[in-house]
């Protein structure tokens, strides 16, 4: 199923939620709108904000403040974009140079600082203290969990359980806190508050689990950046973990984490996850929490927003990219 | 005069606010936790929560609010620093090896990220929206005034109307932020409202004023890092303005611009503002800002606090670090 049919409840005002986007860089300084217009201008799929409207529709869909939620939410998860390619000196996202590459690193990290800012500025704009309570507690989150990461770096030594906190962390907290804005701003009732909050918490799981394959098995071109850039960093991902878990004693990740310069390693293990069972029982495990997602959402009232939740939990298992 | 003796009147709350300091580097993570001691068991002058302490002593003095939006304040100022000496690549500040120095760019990108996301936490536990959201547009201006700064490296075609502009970005809204919180948090009327944050952004421009003549001034033991760092950095600072106005033919910060590589250009400048009028002239603008800060403090109710803003603009202007 295609993203835009998904959509469809909230097509039109995602476009204005792009409409926002635009007058983000309308500033001054020409130099800055520039790197705004660049940076907010990409190709993304734009999850978040389309589950702060989609969360949105239970109650009272109210714009004046979902709009800028919407708004927030997206500029705040670019944000955390430039300034992870900037620590990883990634040279290109979804096909397009990244910021560092163009700029520099030191514009990406004083832009990504704007970004936060003009994130905060919109989502205090909508005079709810909950949600601006939750963004200052989520970007804690997020940072803290990339702190966590780069401690982590070419470690072996991270169960299951420290990968899913990681993820927990640097994902699921965006994408809990974008249903959850969306049910509080439209004045849905706590219980369903908390079933949209253990929805996106749990779909941010899959989705990073889903993300985390396809740097095995997806191509160059659909990803838009080279394949294996986790383990070029280090990071232990789910199938990485697996592989460690199955050959214990020798396997290509332990080698090229004890050895950085050995980078065919990294094509070893992309072939064996692909040759293997690992990529399908790592989708296994993205889609048990694709079940946990949703597992709550028909106490939820039914409308076509609903529906493409429960749509939107089986289009992240099949995407790819 | 002492900044003991001119924070009397709030130096039993300071030390409540490095209380607080001390709690926001209680997290599960001992190296996320060792980061946060040590970046913000720094030796500052804690300048700002004194501000929006003294700032808050004219109405309603309510800890509750006031000792997280100090608190918060400082945070935010730590953040900035960090990122400041990531981007500057800076090895050390106030005397003491920086982040970046000792744990590398990355970790201090993310530690300013996570610095800036407790402040807005701090200050959203203040409840108050016109804080909040003045927050978050002060860290909007902050760091798009260091985009601009970044931008206009070692150009020499810059004015000093340019150059206050940047003072009042990077320096002028934090500290108006502090008065302005301080002031709005004790339920202090709009017209008191506004006579703080003139004072609080006319006393920022005298102290990024000063800032600057000590960087060719000072000594380096004084300062706690090189002398000349603006200029090794490209940056144009209010005597280096004075120098290429009054030798435009020829100077050494026109030869540094020109060839990065001429360090010795450094020592000539700082000799040029040592043995001449240049720095003198330089305080004088200082001095004229914080007589502008000053100007309508008597319409505040008469109390201690105040007494210890007149006094907080000279110490401004006296101090040597």
């Amino acid at each position: 199923m295609e993203l835009s049919t998904i959509y469809a409840p909230v097509q039109e005002d995602l476009s204005r939620v792009e409409d926002r986007l635009r007058s983000v860089h309308k500033v001054d300084f020409p130099h800055l709108s520039e790197l705004l217009e660049y940076s907010l201008k990409s190709n993304g799929k734009r999850i978040r904000p389309a589950l702060t409207l989609l969360s949105g529709k239970f109650y009272n869909y109210d714009l004046d403040y979902l709009l800028p939620m919407a708004t927030g939410v997206e500029v705040m998860h670019t944000a955390t974009l430039v300034h992870d390619d900037a620590i990883d000196n990634s040279l290109v996202r979804r096909g397009r140079s990244t910021i560092n590459e163009l700029w520099g690193e030191d514009e990406a990290v004083l832009l990504g600082d704007y970004l936060f800012a003009e994130a905060g500025a919109l989502i205090a704009s909508t005079n709810n203290l909950r949600v601006i309570k939750q963004f200052a507690a989520t970007l804690k989150t997020i940072s803290g969990g990339e702190i966590n990461q780069a401690f982590y770096a070419f470690n072996l030594e991270q169960s299951r359980l420290q990968y899913f906190r990681r993820v927990a962390s640097k994902t699921a907290s965006l994408f809990s806190m974008a249903t959850e804005s969306g049910a509080v701003l439209s004045q849905a009732p706590e219980e369903s508050i908390q079933i949209l909050i253990e929805y996106g918490y749990n779909l941010g799981i899959a989705f990073q689990i889903v993300d985390d394959i396809l740097d095995f098995i997806g191509t160059e071109e659909e990803l838009g950046k080279p394949v294996g850039s986790d383990l070029a960093q280090g990071t232990l991902t789910l199938p990485s973990i697996f592989i460690v878990e199955r050959y214990p004693e020798d396997n290509p990740v332990k080698r090229l984490f004890n050895n950085r310069d050995r980078k065919d390693e990294i094509k070893l293990a992309i072939e064996l996850v692909r040759n293997s069972s690992i990529a399908q029982e790592c989708y296994q495990v993205a889609s048990d929490f694709c079940v946990k997602a949703c597992r709550n959402l028909k106490l939820l009232p039914d409308n076509d927003s609903r529906q493409s939740l429960m749509e939107l939990a089986d289009y992240i298992i099949s995407r790819t990219k």
